[in-house]
């Protein structure tokens, strides 16, 4: 089988890949459309000692369900949550699965990702896309529910002023659900060419350098993927204010940062900040369904599973947003 | 005046600092006890910048009020806010004036401290301290109320398992006002001798090296004023706990801790972490009034403002728990 691997040292391109064995409960799918994130790319640098199929974002048809298939799901279209979990410890019986103590996540802890022609998850993460979204689009529900998460765990009262730093694919993701609350969101990034995409959304953007430091924020959402995001972070962020801690930082982010530093000014402002990663996948097939955010103008390049390793070099240049493979 | 100042590169005990020149509103209060901090410390190696009068901690009596003294405080024995602030920025007219962007902090920022023969501070500042009070006990308001914060930042629901992280001053008050919560307190330290005092509370206590990191507590308070108390607190919180950080933490603190791991654990586990500073004085009158903490056990030393040098030394070590300065 072919597939698009960690091996522990470099991403490999491989075509005796072993197909998977599916357990009872699981589906075997056949990815459609896959899309590369920046947690690829760091789990290339070895974030999370992960070895094995790279991958967690798809579309993809069901081939096969081990023992009942109950949703009738073989045949069909489907995206899926990346925890498969245990259903029996103390956070899958408190309501939060998505925090197991004993989950696997698909491409990314104990478990071969999408990157493959073949690849399995639980038949209960799966989520039947309708028709009328098309793959491109559904390609996406797993980073724009990470984007939703932000909005889940905030609790808007008045009108807020929201800053949204970085304008990377989360980054634009995010400042498009953040634009659906009662709130006055602007995006805050590096890059004027992926800022530009704000335009045709009415979302107001802004240089890094030409931002002031103001701590008038009441919200911060941290997209920035490096560690020097905080320190800015905190510079946006009012006393009391809220920080939504997005995205994986690199362990070798060279940033050179004050944190404690950083921690003592969380102290003294009294700053909130929250961690936040996995959000509901049926939650974004229902925004992607009535269209509330615009994906596809994210798309930067479409390549071949066969050119996978070459496909994650292109999607780690500062220009490139996702890049998406089939195939 | 005989005052104990920092002159930013060490404390000096010095006797002809100028007497206070209050403006209007201000009060003039001759302290009656002062207490020692952990932040003066940090101040006198370098913290905030502050050079000056040291100590916030009083309990005193009102000389006089500049303007009228409508709460006719003349005379009176009181305790007070540290933070003076302008009433006018938008923190202040926000209803969060410990967070005024034009604060000054007695002994820590832009006016002199607590620690001399006379200080001052805005009238408004202050809240008188009942006869039942004795004086040893007021002068403990201030940290109480830092220590009322912490609880008064959480919404407790259900019956809470919360680790008071550090067994010093103020993880020792926190532990008492976490305790009155319905939840399981446990206090988690290095010091045997320091911990032992939990007993006579009835509050559970255990040795850091005792202790497994089973990433099993709702909620974490971070007394260490370490910065390897954020890595200790990450290893017990479970996922979508929260982490109170409570202290200041040294710039010269010699932890070897991996930040961007914290911080990515912070992400991977959906923790939030509350910044937690100054409480009200006026709710830790009434606690102390109604003798819900003991905070006699805690006093270690009492010297004169004279040996206000080495005192400082002496709450450095790391048996000792409060000192107590008088005039």
């Amino acid at each position: 089988m072919r597939a698009l691997r960690f091996d522990g040292r470099q991403p490999v391109y491989v075509d005796d890949a072993p197909a998977p064995t599916p357990s009872e409960g699981e589906a075997v799918i056949r990815p459609l459309r896959m899309g590369i994130c920046a947690t690829d790319l760091e789990i290339c640098r070895g974030y999370m000692g992960f070895t094995g199929t790279l991958g967690h974002e798809f579309v993809g048809v069901v081939e096969q369900v081990i023992g009942e298939d109950r949703r009738k799901l073989t045949g069909r279209r489907v995206v899926g949550g990346i925890n498969a979990v245990c259903r029996q410890c103390d956070m899958c019986r408190a309501g939060l699965s998505t925090h197991c103590r004993h989950r696997t996540v698909l491409g990314i802890q104990g478990r071969d990702g999408c990157f493959a022609e073949r690849f399995t998850l639980p038949a209960a993460n799966l989520v039947p896309v309708p028709d009328s979204i098309d793959d491109d689009t559904a390609s996406f529900a797993e980073p724009l529910a990470a984007a939703l998460q932000a909005k889940a765990q905030l609790h808007i009262e008045g009108e807020p002023y929201i800053t949204v730093l970085g304008d990377g694919r989360l980054g634009l993701l995010t400042a498009q659900v953040m634009a659906q609350l009662n709130a006055s969101v602007r995006v805050v990034g590096k890059h004027a060419a992926k800022l530009e995409h704000c335009e045709k959304w009415g979302i107001k953007h802004r240089l890094l350098d030409d931002v002031g430091l103001r701590q008038d924020q009441d919200v911060v959402v941290d997209c920035t993927g490096s560690a020097s995001g905080m320190t800015t972070a905190l510079g946006m962020i009012r006393p009391r204010g809220k920080i939504v801690l997005k995205t994986t930082i690199s362990p070798h982010d060279p940033a050179s940062v004050n944190h404690i530093e950083n921690l003592a000014r969380i102290v003294v402002n009294e700053i909130e900040v929250i961690g936040s990663r996995c959000g509901s996948i049926p939650e974004a097939v229902d925004s992607l369904a009535r269209a509330e955010v615009d994906v596809l103008s994210l798309i930067s390049r479409r390549m071949r599973l066969s050119e996978g390793v070459q496909a994650l070099k292109v999607a780690a240049e500062p220009h490139v947003m996702k890049v998406l493979l089939d195939l």
